[in-house]
């Protein structure tokens, strides 16, 4: 089957008008996507996204639209053959490794998943299953094992899967009825106490019993907050916060240092996203607190996984779908933190980030850790009529999905409408609300 | 000063036909600059550029694009009064920081250099001079503290910028007559033993007495190379390696363990770019050595810079004049070298990158560290012919630059030639030798 086209579509969506997302940096962000489609003369169409927050979507749409030069005319049987020889020919190219991560390993990305995509349709499997029927050697020869073998050997992490594929079969049987366990953001820091509540009440009603809350500017508010919502939520279910790099080193410990009488579960994002030693600092200054820190969706490449995760400075393992290199370099990141006993939690929201996720989640559970005892997987309750395969949800957990690839079908509609800037959502905006001129006085 | 208009030039040097540049990674670079020009109705031009090695300079020069519409109508008095207004305005961009490092940093960089050079031309200075001329306190306060404050206090800052102020006038005096002391690049991978030593004599015969060589694929060769490269230069010169990033941590141990009989004052890039922990663990494996590890070119953001420098995990500060968000980020990283007594030595090379270093070599040793004992500054002797004012250099030095800004006017007829795709250079070579589709096997 070979790659005959490719189309990028900058879609965002105006989020921003009633606050959801936001935090103390996106203060109002649009939730956005450059969707991939990759055409073949099979049939089938390979898809991904790369979520952004609106701005810039169209920096990581030109990328792409450079780098899928090189594969429209390649067939889908040379990527099955050996995954990592794209992952290199993109990731290695000799010229464009030079712009480093970022926009680079996410265009990168967006080719390499939705090769995944495509190859899990040819099977007609979705992406986990996929995955899960990967052989432990094959799934070893996908990673660029480069810069990782400080902290995972190739014959480690053959080990793990060989180990986990002893009680696969169960391990899938058991999840096919009900797929990984979720939790919700539902305290965005643009909203009211009150609006975050009835949120998490429909949520409890739903079946959910882990929530994160979003803090960061102000310790005294963020502190009334967390006991708001602990009275509201009692002390058996789950609590967590988020604070998305907004602190230094200094502050971070300051603030942390107050959340002790409230019975978290992690603490995320205290401080920026490559302060390694920080995560380093802060996990053994607060050592003795019930929660641990976490963090990865903004992990920019598989080498600051390996350090937080063989230095035991996250105690839960954040992957991000869209920010690395695609597939193989999550696989790398998964095994990883199967090896130092860290919970894949992945990060979701966006747009269908939730839909490529539980994919993940499911891999991990099944065929990597093997268990389901300490993961919870991101669910984010909007921007789902975006696809024509929403994610479902079912007692608090996710429903196995079953559509084929990623099940990353968009609407035609929802395309068509929130294209940017040409689409009837953007086409009438004021120009103040669009893009990069959409600003905030910084702080 | 009004700015009036913004335009961004693809300019790329076919410099891969003759191997130049090369090094296990970046096989066949093209020397490259995304080139800023910013127009104002004051009869200056504010001039920036971000150095790449081919393709993937149109992933930037897009960027940049997108930024310039932001600071279009702005005055250069808004500027001056607060540079780190901008630096947030960018930086903090509440949907485009998002995109993180690597080409949207480099972006908001461009701007911020522009911006930069605009302000020393309005006050006929050249760039080292202007910031020479700063008081403290206004330095202080160009720099985003929000991730640095654990390694460097604005209150530390302002006394090691008081402390180098007592003896200013003496130290620029002295660096008027003779700019920053320089080494030379000149054992290219691509290259023969032959050909290399043809250079370096060359180079030594100008006064150079400090020489970098590339390693990395072949252990043996590169022990070879390096006592041919000591025998040839004698006990009395400095003599770097740098392995561009090419080995895991295990094998960076290996290779270098094989450094001790040669002398080396430094091995720069034996790990990736964002593995500071492997930084530490090398730094403390081979501390009995009289090299010390070097890194910075590739160090995504001042937190990267913050963690080697904290933990003494580099013995030298590579900072490079694009890689980061413009003056004000270096401003950090230097202030950050000199409390931990780390010497900063630039990167230079690429298409003026030296024509920019050369400033910061100035500033360092007059106004911050406020000595020249430990420093060298990169020097690449090659595409000088691409600027109107080459850097010029004397007895292996830097001749203390005097064109008013960074000196960076290009030749109009250089730009015309090598425009990408249009220009002359470009539109006439084979497709398969030009951006992305110039392409290598990976390893």
């Amino acid at each position: 089957m070979k790659i005959t086209s490719a189309k990028v579509i900058d879609v965002r969506v105006p989020t921003s008008d009633n606050m959801l997302g936001s935090d103390p940096f996106h203060k109002a962000p649009d939730y956005s996507s450059a969707v991939l489609h990759l055409e073949t003369d099979g049939g089938l169409r390979g898809v991904s996204v790369v979520f952004t927050v609106g701005a810039g979507t169209d920096w990581i749409g030109h990328g792409i639209q450079d780098l899928v030069t090189l594969i429209v005319g390649s067939t889908l049987e040379e990527f099955c053959e050996a995954p990592v020889k794209l992952y290199r020919r993109l990731n290695d190219h000799h010229q464009l490794r030079w712009l480093h991560d970022g926009v680079f390993r996410m265009a990168c990305g967006a080719i390499i998943n939705a090769m995944w995509d495509l190859w899990a349709k040819a099977e007609k499997k979705p992406l986990w299953k996929l995955l899960v029927d990967l052989e432990p050697e094959f799934v070893v020869g996908c990673i660029d094992w480069r810069n990782l073998k400080d902290a995972l050997t190739p014959e480690e992490a053959l080990k793990i899967l060989e180990k986990a594929g002893e009680i696969k079969v169960d391990r899938e049987e058991a999840m096919s009825k009900l797929g990984p366990k979720a939790y919700c953001t539902a305290g965005w820091l643009g909203l009211s106490d009150e609006a975050i509540l009835a949120t998490v009440r429909k949520l409890q009603e739903e079946g959910f019993d882990a929530f994160k809350v979003k803090v960061g500017l102000n310790s005294s508010e963020d502190v009334a907050r967390l006991k708001f919502m602990r009275e509201a939520i009692g002390n058996d279910q789950s609590l967590m916060v988020d604070a998305n790099q907004f602190w230094g080193v200094g502050e971070a410990k300051e603030h942390v240092s107050n959340y002790g009488p409230f019975g978290l579960k992690w603490v995320e994002e205290p401080i920026a996203r490559d302060d390694v030693l920080g995560y380093v600092e802060l996990s053994e200054s607060f050592k003795e607190e019930s929660f641990q820190f976490a963090c990865g969706e903004h992990a920019a490449s598989p080498v600051i996984f390996k350090q937080l995760l063989k230095r035991r400075a996250v105690g839960y393992c954040q992957i991000d779908a869209v920010r690395v290199s695609g597939v193989n370099d999550v696989m790398a990141i998964i095994l990883m933190a199967a090896k130092f006993g860290v919970p894949v939690c992945p990060h979701g929201g966006g747009i269908a980030l939730c839909n490529m996720i539980q994919h993940y989640g499911m891999w991990d559970q099944i065929a990597v850790s093997g268990h389901s005892e300490t993961q919870l997987v991101e669910y984010i309750d909007f921007l789902q009529d975006a696809v024509e395969q929403p994610v479902r949800m079912k007692d608090g957990h996710y429903v196995t999905p079953e559509a084929p690839g990623w099940g990353l079908e968009f609407r035609e509609e929802f395309l068509r409408d929130h294209t940017f800037p040409g689409g009837k959502i953007w086409s009438s905006r004021p120009k103040e609300k669009c893009g990069v001129h959409f600003e905030f006085e910084t702080d």
